[in-house]
């Protein structure tokens, strides 16, 4: 008689954006009058840019014609793709990455779930709390996560790095050594950026206790200062001991397009066996490329005009970034967040839960955020806006969030 | 120190399909003047349908605009492809599957390879022999099938059903009771398929000794004759024992689109859990959906436009395959599959072994092919040829082949 990977069973409730998403639908479904304004899930709402969708114009049309179709993509993604992020994300900042350290994904959220397989189950895994749910879940799944404590909300075999307010959330080196070390910057969920020097000090330290930082780089394009890194491979010896996740979803508009990239350096190692081997063997085995079209779209977004359309973009959502964050100080909200990244992370007023203020915004003003505790213990008590609504609806939000007057 | 997944460490050599790509490769590279005829991997060469690219560039224009673009797509995939599935693929051919039983992917390659993480690593698999690599590859990568056996080239915890010329490559059920059944029909490699009356016997023993059936019919749009299946849920007992994986790869060439599902009845239950659940949360957890622009595409297949232009597509291989099939005949080789299958698979002359056959057809016709040995010990002595070329390719294949006379 079969059986279910039990592990699975272990997990606590369904998935955080899951969970919000049926409310939020209950809600609508109860009040179809009310006008429900969503700066919960990070979904972009800015169409694809002119200049991608042209190139997956010309791309529908050449797998229309059989002397310019595409089968099959080469494993690793298609080579003109690798070599113009190979020379625009790391070339031109002055790291040393080359396209065949490259792997074409379809988004970084399958990339850092997937990663874990190529550890070993015994290894010790670190993530920042509060954290994007995806990278404790994917190893609660696999089984490295030992048992969970309901009161606490954390796992027996997970080291948990708070990220408060008193270090600025970005968290400090752990006391227990870990094996894989999760770091995501700018931060997701709390908008936090960390400096080089702080980075260094992660590589440094990874290098020295022998761990790999899994470094999810998904929000770079949002960086505003000039100390913050746009990759780990700024920081000198990254090359032995990161891999790094990249998307195209929050700098491109690609959530419906599907597109992401991992790196990892050839001189990543474990005795003699090189962790890019296995990243490709399981990339032969269990992955079958992204769609030629949308590896076209992704090479668009490195041309001249990609670049210029895109930085605008960006810019639109920072600007609802800025109007977020000081809407809510001028209320009286303790604001953070939103400088290099395009969320917004507040404490919630007068001392309620993350869930009791999602309650209290849907249902006074129809506003959904993300209650802070989805992202772990250390979320309780902040609350995630983001700033990838249209403007006019974040304008909105913000005053109604105001008209409250907590 | 960080550890590897071991069990990738045993895992002998690299993909079938990335050597044959490598000595393919070298082959051209030291013979830069010999045009070499690829009939190896399942790849297609015709064009993406009209309809479907039309659908594809209406869709992209829908993403270039903010009334119409798409963020992230509905966890299950949208309702309109999922609605036409289960009407097109199931309903019409009495099998009772429903919309919300149906799981959007970007591929059978990825489903039929994570479907496996919902098990125990305590089940004991059991495949073909032959067999599409990707089953055994991810179940080694999972550290389900104990050590391997060089001089056999077998797993010790797998259980091998032989599909050989004696039982007309369709196998007996096997000795040793399975708790997982990787079945393909009709297959790759063999391109054999299997009756209604035979498949009924496999739901059966599922459902008597408590396994699941991981029923691959990537090809049943190849399908030609009345008493073969479609569907495994067309046997009688299958929505309590039978997992089905899809693909759009084949029947409508989207090999580089990148589109498949995956059927979970919802009373295919192990206790009171349903698998349906499972998969739901690993889609939840680990995928974000395929592109919105693909998913339209899928949706254009079902059209009656797209239904009349595949089928020409689908003839048109067909076409190809009984040109190989009775060619080969003809010069004397012993042939079968080509009827319901878009494989050809021949006994390799003169008792030459796979590899033999595959470097003197590359050496001696310039025409690639696929050992059937790649696919397991009882494929030794077999070759592989795909219909997936263009007519005049594989003609022309063909009369080298013969040219041989071998």
């Amino acid at each position: 008689m079969f059986k279910l990977n039990e592990n699975y069973l272990k997990l606590p409730g369904s998935y955080l954006f899951s969970t919000i998403g049926k409310k939020v639908n209950a809600y609508s479904a109860a009040h179809p009058d009310k006008k429900v304004i969503r700066l919960g899930i990070g979904d972009v709402t800015q169409p694809l840019a002119p200049v991608i969708v042209e190139a997956m114009h010309k791309a529908v049309d050449e797998m229309g014609k059989a002397e310019t179709f595409h089968g099959y993509a080469p494993e690793l993604g298609y080579e003109f793709l690798r070599n113009a992020i190979a020379e625009n994300d790391y070339k031109a900042r002055g790291c040393s990455i080359t396209a065949d350290e490259i792997f074409i994904s379809d988004g970084a959220k399958c990339d850092s779930s997937n990663i874990q397989e190529i550890f070993s189950l015994d290894n010790r895994i670190a993530v920042c709390d509060p954290v994007y749910p995806v990278y404790v879940d994917s190893n609660v799944m696999a089984g490295r996560t030992g048992t969970y404590n309901k009161e606490q909300e954390t796992w027996s075999d997970v080291i948990y790095m708070p990220c408060t307010a008193d270090n600025d959330f970005t968290p400090e080196l752990p006391e227990e050594v870990p094996d894989l070390i999760y770091l995501c910057f700018p931060n997701n969920p709390t908008g936090s950026a960390i400096t080089k020097a702080r980075l260094q000090e992660w590589v440094d330290y990874a290098n020295k206790v022998g761990a790999v930082i899994l470094y999810d780089a998904a929000y770079e394009a949002y960086i505003s200062e000039a100390d913050v890194p746009h990759s780990i491979y700024e920081c000198e010896g990254a090359r032995t001991c990161a891999i790094e996740l990249r998307s195209f979803s929050k700098n491109a508009g690609f959530t419906g397009v599907r597109l992401g990239f991992t790196v990892i350096p050839k001189e990543l190692k474990c005795g003699e066996t090189m962790l890019h081997s296995l990243w490709a063997r399981r990339h032969g085995t269990k992955y079958n490329g992204a769609p030629y079209i949308v590896q076209r779209a992704g090479e668009a977004v490195y041309s001249q005009e990609g670049r210029e359309q895109l930085k605008e973009q960006v810019a639109y959502y920072m600007k609802n970034a800025s109007y977020i964050y000081n809407g809510l100080k001028e209320a009286g909200y303790t604001v953070s967040g939103g400088v290099n990244a395009p969320y917004i992370w507040l404490k919630t007023p007068k001392g309620m839960s993350g869930w009791e203020f999602f309650d209290y915004l849907l249902e006074q003003a129809n506003v959904v955020g993300t209650p802070g505790s989805g992202f772990g213990p250390n979320g309780e008590g902040y609350f995630r806006l983001t700033a990838f609504g249209t403007y006019e609806n974040t304008v909105e939000a913000v005053n109604r969030i105001k008209a409250l007057r907590m």
